[in-house]
C-alpha cells in the first residue's frame, strides 16, 4: 500500500485570476480536464482565503484534488489517493503526462510543472536528501536489511545504479559504486601507507580498512562502536568491504568494538602514537554555529587524535557536501583554534550515492616541533 | 514569489484508525501539534471518504493543511502556503524538522516521513528528472538564459555542483562538469581520430567537436539545426566547447547550421564516405515499443549514416539511462534489423549532470565486405 500525491502547477495572466468571475472560468476550464482523468469526480467544498480560493473535489475510490487559485496568478493542483501495491495507479505516468499537456492547451497556460508522482508510506522509502536538504529520488528498489542498533537505525538498501546501499538514520552512507569515495578520503596515490601505524575511529562499513590493507600498512586499529553496522555490511557489501567484518583480526590489523576513545585514551595513557589517524565517524554537522553534542563530539576527538599522533603523521576524515559552505567553514574554524596548531589540505569528489561533491579534509600539525610537543 | 508546500506523513496502527472516535482522537493529537507551528489555524472542513477521511484546516495567511487518515494505518499532511521572494517561510528548515519530531513523539508512530519542502512557480525551477521519471532536486540558483527555440526551449541554468547546463525542453543536457559525457560519447583513448574524417549530427552544445579537434582529425563537419542552442553554449559554456561555436569554420572543421539529413543525403548523392559518424542528437526515446515520431526519426538516421560510413567506420552514440534498459533493448533490436547488418559495443558512465549512469552505443558494420556493399 501507498499513498500516491501527484503534484501539478501552473502560471497563467494574474489578470485571469483578479475576481471571483475570473478564478471561477479559470477553475471551470480545469475541472472539465480533471474529469477527463478522474472517474467520478465532484467539487466538495470551496473556501475563500487571502489572497485566493480553494476547491476541494473528491473522486473514485476517495481519491482527492485540492485545487489553490492565488490571486497572483499561479494555481497548485493536488491530486491524491491510495493505492494497494499490485493495483494499478488512478493516474499512471502515461496519462499524467497527457493531463499535463491538457492543462497546458486548455488553460493556454505560460508555464505548467508536473512533479514525477510521490509515493509516500511505501514499504521503502526511495526519497533521501542532499547536505543541503534537496529532495532527491533513488532508484531503490529493495530494502534488505533494516535495524534499529542501539546507536541508529541501519538499513542495507538495494538501488538499480548504485547496487547495495549502506543508510544510517536516513543519510546515505556508502554504497557498491563509492570507490573513489574512500580512495579521496585516503589520498590512495599521495599517501603512502606501507609500514604505517593507522588507526580508524568508526569506518563500520569496512570499506576504508579493506583498502588501508591492499597497501601493506603495519598495523591498523578500527574502532568502531556499532556491531548493527558491521554484521550488515559485512552480509551485504562484500564487495566494497571483503571479508574484514567477517575476520575481525588479522596479522596485521585488529575491529575492536567499543566507543573509539577508550582506545585512543588507553594510547594517550601509554604514549603510543601512530602515523594516520581516520575521522571516519559522523560528518561535520549542519548548524548555523559549532554548537552542540556533534560539534562537542567532534572537536574531543579531533584534540584527542592529535594526541596519539607522530609529529609528521596525518588525520583524515570526510568534511560535508560542497553546497554546504557555511558548515565547512564551521569546521575550519574549529580546526583554527586547536593547540599545537594545525594545517590542512581539501579534496574534494563527486560521490556517486550522495549524487553531489563532497569534501575531504587532510590535516597535519603546522610544525613537526609543535607537533611532538 | 512561490509557493511553499510541505509534504509530511506517517504511519500508525490501523487499530487507532479503524473507527471515528479513533480518527478523531488521532487527529486531534495531530491538530494540537500542528497548531505550534502554523498560527491561527482553525478547522475550515472535514469529509468522510471511502478509506478515510479529509480534516481541511486554513491558518495565517491563506495557509492550508489538509490531512488525510487512511483506515490503513496512513496520514498524509500537506501543508500549503505563498511566500512572497525576500518573505521569511511561514515553517522554516528548522521548524519542520521540530515539527516532524514533534509528530514522531505527541502520536507516536512507527515512521514519520517529512520531505524537503517543495517550491513551486519560483522565478526557476530546480526540480529535473531522471530518464526513468524520479525527482530529483538541482541546487540550481539563476536562471542565465531562456528562449524558445523554433524546434525547442533552450535554457542555460547554473547549478551549484555542476556549473552552467543547458536544459533543452527541460531535459538536462551537458553541464561543466560533463567531461565525462564526451570522453565516453567519444571513447577518448579506445578510438583514433587523427587524420580522420567525422560528420556530428546534432551537437549544439559544441563540446563534442572541441573534444574531437585536440584529436587532430582530417575534418570535421557538425551539423546542427538550432541556431539558439549555438548562440547560448557559446556565450555561457564556453568552458565545455572553447572557441568553436564562435568560430564556426576553421581549417578542418566547419559548423552547418540545417537539417543534418540534407547534408547526409548530398553525402549520399556524392558517394563521400566518413570514418566516424556521431549521432549527437535526441536520446532514444523511452516508450513502451519502438513506434512514433521520434523511433522513425532515429531510424531514418541510422540507415541513413551507414550510407556514409567506410567499411571500418562506426557509429557513435549516446543511449539512454542504465534505469530504462527497456527503451535500451528496443533500440538494440532496430539495430538488428539493419541492412547490411551490423554490431556494437556498449560503454557506461556515471553522467554528473544526469545524476546516473548512461548507456553509449559504438556501431560498425558486422562484416566490413557487407559494410561496403
Amino acid at each position: 500500500m501507498s499513498v500516491q500525491t501527484l503534484l501539478l502547477d501552473f502560471s497563467i495572466d494574474p489578470a485571469r485570476l483578479g475576481d471571483e468571475i475570473g478564478q471561477k472560468t479559470v477553475f471551470g476550464q480545469l475541472e472539465t480536464v480533471l474529469k477527463e482523468y478522474i472517474p467520478n469526480l465532484i467539487l466538495a467544498t470551496e473556501l475563500k482565503l487571502e489572497g485566493g480560493s480553494l476547491k476541494l473535489l473528491t473522486g473514485k475510490k476517495g481519491s482527492t484534488v485540492s485545487v489553490r487559485l492565488f490571486d497572483r496568478g499561479l494555481v497548485t493542483v493536488n491530486i491524491e489517493y491510495y493505492k494497494e501495491e499490485n493495483e494499478e495507479p488512478l493516474i499512471n505516468l502515461k496519462c499524467s503526462k497527457l493531463l499535463e499537456s491538457s492543462v497546458r492547451m486548455s488553460l493556454d497556460c505560460e508555464r505548467v510543472k508536473l512533479f514525477p508522482t510521490i509515493k509516500r508510506g511505501y514499504k521503502y522509502d526511495v526519497y533521501l536528501t542532499s547536505s543541503d536538504d534537496r529532495l532527491l529520488e533513488y532508484d531503490i528498489d529493495a530494502v534488505i536489511f533494516d535495524e534499529q542498533s542501539p546507536f541508529q537505525r541501519v538499513q542495507i538498501v538495494h538501488s538499480k545504479t548504485l547496487g547495495n546501499m549502506l543508510v544510517l538514520d536516513e543519510l546515505q552512507n556508502i554504497s557498491e559504486a563509492d570507490l573513489i569515495y574512500t580512495e579521496t578520503l585516503m589520498q590512495r596515490g599521495k599517501e603512502s601507507y606501507e609500514g604505517k601505524e593507522i588507526v580508524i575511529l568508526g569506518g563500520g562499513d569496512g570499506a576504508l580498512l579493506y583498502e588501508l590493507l591492499k597497501e601493506k600498512p603495519k598495523y591498523v586499529w578500527m574502532l568502531e562502536i556499532d556491531e548493527v553496522v558491521m554484521t550488515a555490511c559485512n552480509k551485504y557489501l562484500r564487495s566494497i568491504c571483503g571479508d574484514v567484518l567477517e575476520t575481525r583480526k588479522g596479522p596485521n590489523y585488529e575491529v575492536i568494538v567499543e566507543d573509539c576513545m577508550l582506545t585512543v585514551n588507553k594510547f594517550i595513557a601509554d604514549g603510543k602514537k601512530v602515523d594516520y589517524i581516520f575521522g571516519d565517524l559522523t560528518d561535520i554537522p549542519i548548524s548555523e554555529s559549532a554548537c552542540g553534542e556533534l560539534w562537542e563530539f567532534m572537536i574531543t576527538i579531533l584534540n584527542s587524535s592529535f594526541k596519539i599522533l607522530k609529529p609528521n603523521g596525518k588525520f583524515m576524515t570526510h568534511g560535508n557536501g560542497a553546497t554546504s559552505p557555511e558548515s565547512l567553514e564551521l569546521y575550519e574554524q574549529e580546526l583554527a583554534k586547536l593547540k599545537p596548531p594545525v594545517k590542512y589540505t581539501k579534496s574534494k569528489a563527486f560521490v556517486p550515492s550522495f549524487l553531489e561533491d563532497w569534501y575531504f579534509y587532510h590535516i597535519s600539525f603546522a610544525t613537526t616541533d609543535n607537533g611532538d610537543a
